[in-house]
């Protein structure tokens, strides 16, 4: 097997190309190499690829040989997870099949939405490789077609082929419906934002949708209305639903009639919206804020302006006792700054949260230890008073 | 009302010595008063007590006056929370009814446990309001017997007269059965350890169980049995259950025996017991982990030392793909930090964690915003590669 050398010790899985050493002359682009410390010892195992931001990825730390074997062994254990130990398939038939490296599969996530295997691949590696994975997820999964996503920046900079399209993935897919806890969801493929549907939140959804019921409720940056559609079928009343994407509103609105739930929605700019709002007077029961990913940087200073901005106002609509359920899917702010923003905010209007859960994506998005920084999504429920 | 002027500005529920300024002289032990700046501007409203560790607890910031009415709708608040909003005691009889600041109360922690409700009192102020404060918990929360606890510490610095017992406390007040998600509990009022019972991990509990179910268990720290009885009934096989407390194995195996369960149980120090185990290269699908408080104080490095040690040792006894699910209740030791120690010692082993949760208590324990460090129970969920 070619061998790489790391000039320095990390356990992290992914390599800077800084920290890459000796390259022994059989190593190609995509291959599975074995990785060595300074003294020429095995550290490790995993794919290597000189023209990537990250030139290796590691899979498997320790002497212990691997092979292709591996990736399918790791197909069948993140199946385990998701089948056989949470039961998914039994509330919904969407969700995280692989989630890159904290499945032991780097450069590879997988959601089944239906029978429709949704693959988004983002290393070389993964991508030659797709010829034995693909039949071996849809073998695990149980799932039928496949849909292929490969962001054109990333494939450059991989040299990933991107000219025809993958003889594995299945032509013409354009919509299928799933359902999550007993409500139904569109999901097309052909619109922007991926695919209209975020599956790390169905448990979150779910709890809202308990918190929700009976209550007014404000939807700020409702996306495809996943939430809200969880909230009308518990009987939530009142909803409002906010989102400056038109064609995710008309998605929500499609999603709602679906469901046959009566739902308000505005297409806005949240932060102006609500400004008027507060400026009105108005105030609901519940306040839900999920806005896209604000912070892109370590420091982007006005990404966590936002989250600041958007929860004061959040706030500012919640009834004294009403509750503030506040969203962050933001990698590069972690719980302790992302909390730290909202109470600031929250503060600053002489109000004060009671915080009752902090919860994040479901069992389908785990994480590596070894990665913390794959942490993304982090909700926080609390009462304001 | 009196007033107590504070030198600094402080968000914080619990103001120190330090801090207080001028006293106004009508101001006496237990007072609710009025809290000034340093401009003498009303800055909010809360309890004072000189002889107090924490000589001022502030209830509410503002101006907007307030009397001993907001303690009593502060209660209804409290229940309207685990009642009209989580339903609690459609699972359980046994919750936190009012978790001191967080409820808007300092110096009063209470649980339900059946129809008795037992009350921990560590302010005079709450001390002083028994009268009017138990006949509104038991209308709020429907009980009928109380039971108060004060350390005697404590009442010694607080000047809590402990000589006599609370004329409204129930004399005669020993053992009752609480039912928690389908599983029976006896509370020993008259054992160490307060009662016996933990209600912040009734949601951990059913989460594990539902996790064990079909797997060998090991209980590490297992104290009345909680998570293992869940677990039994859930259908988990082979629970080994270890804790160095003689009473509390005594409970743990009166609570198995309640519920018909079998779990194996054994009086020994979970260090020591655990070595000898990873020493004769025993496995379990799932260990957990729930010690009693290891960190004391923020420098408490030894404490720190012990959690690394017993996760050290628990990872190893879970077979390659199992469970560790392993907990903290150690205030001082936030969440990031508990991970560093659990990560820390699993990598040493050349093992990696993929974590697919982390939890905390139930929302009968919320934490205030201004009030972070209440924060103390956090549940890492994981498998063991």
């Amino acid at each position: 097997m070619p061998t790489v050398s790391i000039k320095t010790v990390s356990f992290h899985p992914s390599i800077w190309p800084k920290m890459i050493g000796e390259v022994s002359p059989d190593a190609k682009p995509g291959d599975l190499v074995e990785v060595l410390d300074k003294q020429g010892e095995t550290f490790g195992w995993g794919f290597f690829n000189p023209r990537s931001n990250m030139p290796l990825r590691i899979v498997s730390h320790g002497k212990d040989p691997i092979d292709e074997d591996f990736f399918i062994d790791a197909i069948r254990d993140a199946a385990e997870l998701r089948k056989g130990i949470f039961h998914l398939g039994e509330h919904t038939s969407a969700y995280r099949c692989i989630h890159a490296d904290a499945d032991r599969l780097p450069g590879l996530v997988a959601d089944r939405f239906g029978d429709i295997l949704s693959l988004e691949i983002t290393t070389l590696a993964a991508w030659q490789r797709l010829d034995t994975w693909i039949p071996a997820l849809h073998e695990a999964f149980g799932t039928e077609r496949t849909h292929i996503q490969i962001d054109p920046k990333l494939a450059r900079i991989e040299c990933i082929p991107t000219k025809q399209a993958h003889p594995l993935a299945t032509p013409g897919i354009r919509k299928v419906k799933i359902d999550e806890h007993g409500a139904t969801f569109e999901i097309d493929f052909a619109e922007g934002h991926k695919t209209g549907f975020f599956c790390d939140q169905r448990d979150n959804r779910l709890r809202l949708a308990k918190l929700a019921s009976g209550r007014s409720m404000l939807d700020l940056c409702c996306y495809s209305g996943g939430f809200s559609v969880h909230a009308a079928k518990a009987g939530a009343k009142e909803i409002h639903a906010v989102d400056l994407d038109e064609k995710a509103i008309a998605m929500a609105q499609r999603n709602a009639n679906l469901n046959g739930t009566r739902i308000k929605f505005t297409h806005a700019d949240a932060f102006t919206w609500a400004r008027t709002m507060v400026e009105n007077g108005r105030e609901w029961d519940l306040v839900l804020a999920d806005p896209p990913k604000f912070v892109t940087g370590r420091d982007d200073e006005k990404g966590r302006g936002k989250y600041h901005d958007l929860n004061k106002l959040a706030a500012q609509l919640v009834r004294p006792g009403g509750f503030l359920v506040t969203c962050s899917c933001s990698g590069m702010l972690n719980e302790f700054e992302f909390e730290k923003l909202v109470t600031t905010a929250v503060h600053k209007l002489g109000r004060r949260l009671q915080i009752f859960d902090r919860t994040g994506p479901g069992p389908d998005h785990p994480t590596l230890s070894n990665y913390p920084e794959s942490r993304y999504l982090k909700v926080i429920w609390a009462r304001v008073w």
